[in-house]
Parts: structure tokens; sequence; C-alpha cells
């Protein structure tokens, strides 16, 4: 039979399954920390109607989405978590209790040119946290603190998060009398760390017609910089002059008054001017994450307030604040990095149970113990060398192989190897159950990443 | 501004928040059991290449196929976990170790007629285990301990776990001379539930050419029942006549003892000799699964043994036995019978901490302390009336509220009322994390599914 060779798509990540135990850890790291949080677990369609889903109108987006007909309708790939969330809670609205808040890990699809690390086919892990006309600040305040406890839960410590208020931004654009112009300028100084002040200052005066003397101002303000409370000494001195500044300056105070209350290291948090966002629906604190040691990554976790989330399904004003991962693109980066824990457990079981009689029952008791005390199991029965099956634990990383002979059988005892020290015991099977625990916590320990 | 109606595609399911965690509660107690027999979970792409996932061609399954043009590129959504497995295992071959045992939750889709309980995008959850070349019996009889493990795990005893063997039956045809038939028959015979022995008969007799002698012995063929040994029984009277049929009895022999040594109780398993199951690939072994007080549901997890997975793929033999359960179908089905616990939780949260404080410092340590001891808190710092805070932890179902003022600040203690009692303790906060872990511990008693 002529055979059709087997490939997947470019752009699609399809991992093998020692590095998809790794993915793994981190979803599992993930669902746990939001839901310490209180965050419940959404799962929407991958597939929305199209009308519905770009009743925004997608912009840059829509020519990268996977959209079709199929019979009558005309259907589209959701290409992010938020537009699905919005309809979701315009929908859903009468049976939701507001503050909703809601985590959710799922697919999203783009059309993007195929690159090294860009991909068609990726996870986010979004959390938000909706308000049924208002929300307080203490929900902005709140999301460094999940953010650092995810990465940190990770194994991560250097990595610091970056917060903005753009009420502070657009508040000092308008003391500038540059209110106009401010989505231009914050765009182009969005750049600042890719093509340098000088550029920067250019631009603002050249193409979009800044004094020299506001120019200079704008990038007096984006360069201050210091410990978070040094930042907001500095802001002080524009205090005053604009009430939208001034509210600002009040968020920005109470997010960063929280953190120590929350527990956050100084040194992983840092208010920066620089941080806009580019999205123009955020309203209030804007949030971006960086790993100090690779910078040239971006941001890794990112979000910000905003004062509308479903305006395009409904005339109720749904503010909310969220954040989202790019997690297939950030495991791509920590694989590539060599920052993936080698040494984290990624067996498809804990004990290979080698039977050596002809009757298998005392193997499938012996099994059926084990797993009743949760360790992970597998019997391999093949006909096959003994050389060869020990080669299949080797192989798999699979930490406890169990003999279990005639003579084992007899004595009430098992044969259990333990694969790293060689170390081999003979035990009743209640005392193996006991060593293989505390010999798989000891493995367990370590977290998903390791840094540098 | 015109609002666009929000909208979820018919066929597609949509859950709110507290039947989402009914589900994952579904899933996870899915994903731990696999896991416990070694399973290594797997993800891959929902979007393939057209000619790579039609390769063995759709058959009636193609017409459903989402498929759609993207630029050059001819792509369609996955419409099972089976053919994407088979192009995982032939393309990542020379990584893989096997036997290779994986387990895939995933979404599939298939565009079929909407009707009320039928989806066009669903889950199903698939464990498999594949063999380089041959592969022991042992893993057949292996499948029946799983399906047990998985369906007493969430909470079902009124089931049954039915099994056949192909070889027994195509060697039964053969004995009758009627293997050319056989596919058809099995076809005609597979309808006996729904349209009765006479019309079975007749169809087999006057469409199929079958003689009224074998009509009659492939009916009283497929009525054998009793005990799995009674059955086993019944079928050496046709022992040494076919050698198919001779190996058939014996593998169905070895699974059927295995089944007291996996610990399967007697009325969750029988040998059913109608089961053939559709698809033409399977070879040995096949299961079907029915909850013996909704059999008009049909078989809620189905599988079997196949000789060639990826036969479209690579030259390589790869035999295999694996089942599916279609997951979003039976959630449908539990909840539509009113199955599904109601008395689980599916509250966002564990805690609702209400500060009652200006200084949110106490209250933010305070919900820091739950945490690490893996208590799920929401703070609740919105501008609301006292009255409608408790509302939205009784609407939620969170199962207790603490108060934090300054007289409980000042005193060292915490107020923490149970929503479901409404007793109220002031207790030092290490003293109240230990009353609701211990509370919560009974919380979570009780399975996802209750039965009638």
């Amino acid at each position: 039979m002529a055979k059709m060779t087997p490939r997947t798509l470019s752009g699609f990540m399809e991992l093998l399954p020692a590095q998809q135990q790794q993915m793994e850890h981190i979803m599992e790291t993930l669902r746990k920390t939001y839901a310490l949080y209180g965050f419940t677990p959404l799962d929407t369609p991958v597939i929305e109607s199209s009308e519905v889903l770009l009743a925004k109108g997608g912009g840059e987006t829509e020519k990268q989405i996977y959209r079709f007909q199929k019979g009558d309708a005309d259907l589209s790939l959701r290409f992010d978590l938020t537009v699905p969330l919005a309809k979701y809670v315009a929908l859903h609205y009468n049976d939701l209790t507001f503050p909703f808040r809601r985590y959710q890990i799922g697919k999203v699809y783009r059309g993007e040119r195929a690159q090294r690390g860009r991909f068609r086919e990726f996870y986010q892990a979004d959390i938000d946290i909706i308000g049924d006309g208002k929300l307080s600040i203490l929900n902005e305040a709140e999301i460094p603190a999940i953010i650092y406890k995810i990465f940190s839960s990770l194994g991560l410590k250097r990595f610091q998060i970056c917060v903005n208020n753009r009420k502070v931004l657009n508040g000092f654009y308008a003391i500038l009398q540059l209110t106009e112009k401010s989505t231009d300028i914050m765009r182009t100084v969005d750049k600042l760390d890719k093509i340098g002040a000088e550029k920067v200052s250019a631009i603002l005066q050249n193409d979009l017609g800044v004094s020299e003397a506001s120019a200079l101002e704008i990038l007096r303000f984006i360069n201050i910089n210091g410990s978070s409370q040094d930042v907001l000494s500095s802001l002080e001195s524009y205090k005053g002059r604009n009430e939208l500044f001034d509210q600002g300056l009040e968020e920005l105070s109470t997010v960063v008054r929280s953190l120590s209350a929350f527990g956050i290291p100084e040194e992983n948090f840092t208010v920066d001017l620089a941080i806009a966002r580019g999205l123009d629906y955020y309203t209030g604190t804007v949030y971006e994450t960086v790993l100090l040691d690779h910078p040239e990554i971006g941001s890794v976790c990112s979000g910000g307030r905003y004062d509308n989330l479903a305006e395009y399904y409904t005339d109720k004003q749904l503010p909310g604040v969220g954040i989202s991962i790019g997690l297939t693109r950030l495991f791509y980066i920590l694989g590539d990095q060599k920052m993936l824990n080698p040494n984290l457990p990624t067996a498809p079981a804990d004990v290979l149970i080698l039977p050596m009689t002809e009757d298998l029952s005392d193997a499938i008791k012996l099994a059926t113990l084990l797993r009743e005390n949760g360790i992970r199991v597998q019997l391999h029965c093949e006909n096959k060398k003994f050389k060869q099956k020990i080669s299949y634990a080797d192989k798999l990383g699979i930490p406890y192989v169990i003999f279990l002979g005639d003579d084992e059988i007899k004595a009430g005892v098992v044969a259990c190897k333990d694969m790293k020290t060689g170390e081999q015991t003979k035990l009743e099977a209640a005392a193996t159950v006991y060593r293989i625990k505390a010999g798989l916590d000891n493995l367990a320990q370590g977290p998903v990443i390791l840094e540098g």
C-alpha cells in the first residue's frame, strides 16, 4: 500500500512524551495557583460564529484568523480568550455572580507567518476579574501577587513584574496638552528599548509635531526610575494639575502599598512608566512581566484594567482586569534557553512490574495495591528478554522496577530495584509501598524551571 | 453603538461555572486514573493537513469533517483522537519507547446534524497501548480493570463492562463458512436490540442469503449468556474446528481469568457475544460499557484491540488496544438524568474574606496564610452593602465567610462563619485554618456521579 508521509503542520507544537509531562507540570501549577485566588475554570468553544467573534473588527489580527464556511455558517477559530469571555459574560450575564473571576487555559489560533518560536496554534492562560458596573482597585492590586505566585511556584526568582497606570500616562499627556496625540506618542515611546531615546525624540518632533520641550519632558518622564517609592515620589511633582493624573497616581500608590502585605519582594516588582500596552482598551493599571536574564524575550505575562469588556455585545458596563500568559511560546522559550528542569520526573510510571511467573495473579494484585496507594504502575508482560525490559524502564526514566518470581511469592516478599542507585530490596509488599512513596517524594522535589 | 447579539453555536457545549467545575472533577478523575495505570499525557494539534488526516479516507465521517483552505493549505479539524495518534506514532516512531501507553483528553469536531444531546465539538478521552510488532494479551486483559476503576471512581456502581473477541466471532463465521458475509452479518446482528431477533433472522436469510439453519445457529450463538464462565463453557463446544476461533477463545479466557485478580466484581462484567464494534479494524478483544439503569444510552466507553494502528503512514506493524469515552456526551447525559451530585463543591473559592477596615494589610496577610495552606480564597473589597456581600458567598456556594474588623485585629482573632450551619467562631488565624481545612475535607466527600 502506498503510504502517506506523516507530518505535523508547521507552527503547531507537538511534544514528545517527556516534554509533554513538563508542559503538564506547568499547566497544573497554573491551574492550582489560579484556583487558590478564587478563579473558576472556564471552557468555551474553539469555533465561534464569525459575526460574533469579529463584532469588534479584527484590525491587525483579522488577516490571521482561521475563517471558513461550513454549510451556511461563516465560522472562525478564536484568536484569543478575551473575545470569547466577553461573549460568555454578555450571554450568560443573568446566570453569573459578580465580581466574576474566571481562568481559562485554552488553544487559540492565528495564521501568522511561520517562523522559529512563533506558533499558529498556541495555548493562552488567562485570568480575568469582571465587575458589574464597577470594580474595586484592590483587584488591580492583587494581580501582581498572582503573577508573583505563578512564576515563583514554577521555580523562577529572576523576574520582574512591571506596573504602570494608563490614567497616569493619559493625565501626564493632558498636562502637556498632548491628549489627542497621546496614542501615537505612547506607540512611539513603546519602541524606546528598540530604537533608543534619540530616535524616539526625532519621531515625536518630526512625525508627531511635539515641541522640543515636550519631547524632552516626555523622555524625562518615562525615564523616571528607582524604587517604587522613588518613582511615586517623583510623580508627586505633577500632582494637582490634572484630575485624571491624580486619580491614576492614587491607584498606582494603592497597588504599590499592597505589595509588602502580599509578600512580593521588592526586587520582583517595579513601577515602569514606559509601559503602556498597545491595546487601546486598557484604562487603569497595566502589567508586564520580564525574565531579568532574558529581556530580549519581552513580556511573558501581560494585561491590565479595562472599563468595558463586552461593549460590542451589551449595554451593561463590565469593567475588569486580567492578565494573559502565552503559554506555548513561554514553554518554547524555556526549552530553548535550557531552563526546563531536566531532573523533574517525566516517566509515564513510577514503577515497572516484571512478572516472572506464568500465573500473573500476584503481579496484578501487587499492581492494584500500589495503585491504591497513588503509585503509578505499568505491568510489563511482553514476551521480551529481561535486558530489554530493564532497558525499557531505563529509557523512560521509570524510577523503580519490581521483579516478582516464584521465590519472592513463596517468601511473601517483593524484589524492588531503585534504578538510580541500583539498590535492591526484598521487603513485604506494604514495606515496599512505603519505601517507594518515600523515594518518590524525594524525586518530586524541585521546580519545573531552573535558572542559569 | 449597535450591539451584536452574543450567541454560542448550536452543538457546542458551553457550561456555566458550577457545571464546569463538575466537568473538571470528571476530567481530573480520568487524568488521575489513566496516570495510575502508567499512561502518559499527550496533546496533538486540533488542525491537521487534510491529506494526512484523511489518508485512510473518511467514509461516513468525511462529510462531517470541518475542512477548509488557509492560504495554500488544505486543512481539517480532527474528528477523533485515533488518527492523530497514528500520525504521531508513525512520525515520532524513533523517539518513542514501546509498548507506548498514552492518554489524551481533547476536543474533536464533527459537523453532525444538530440535535439534542449531539455535539459538533466534543471531548474524547482516549487511552491506547501501542506495541512495536507485537503486544501481549495482558494489555487487553487490563483494559476492563481501567474501565472499572474509572467508572467506580466517578461514583457509579450500576454499570457493566461487556467484552467480546473478534477472533471468536470471525472463527465462528468461518466454521459456518460465512467468512465473506461476516461483516454484513455482524452489522445486522448489531441491530438485535433495536429490531429484534425475528427481523434479524429475516435480513440474514432474505438480504444476505444465509441459510435458515445458519441463521438459527447465529442467533443461538449471540444469545449465549450467563456468567462469564458459563459463556466460556458454552463456547468450548465449538472448539477444535477453527484455529482462529480457538485462539480467540484462549484470549477471551485469559481476559476473564484476570478479572478477579484485578478486583473487578462479577456483576460489573459480562462476556457478550453480540458485541462486534462497527469499525473494521478491531481484531481481538472488543469492549463496550453500559449504564445498567440507562441501556437506551448505549455504550459510554468502547474500544478494542487492533493489529495495525498506522498502516496508512508506515510499514511498521503497530498493534494496539484502546478505549474511548465520549466525554461531552456522557456529561450531557449525566446532567440530563440528574445523576451529577449536586452536593459536590462547585464554588470558585473555599473562603470569602470581607475586610471591614480601611487598611487591608491584615486581610491580605490572612488571605496569604490561607492560600499557603491550600485553601482557595477570594478577597471581597467591592464597595457594597454587607448583605450583598453575604449574598455573593451564598449564591456561589462559598462555604466559609471571614469578617476582619478592627476588634478582631486588635484581639488577634478571626471571625469565621460556616455558611451551611450558620455557626460562627472567633479563633486565632492558625486555628481558623485548621477548622476550615477539617470542614472542607468533610465537604469534599462524595463522588461526582450519584445513582438513582
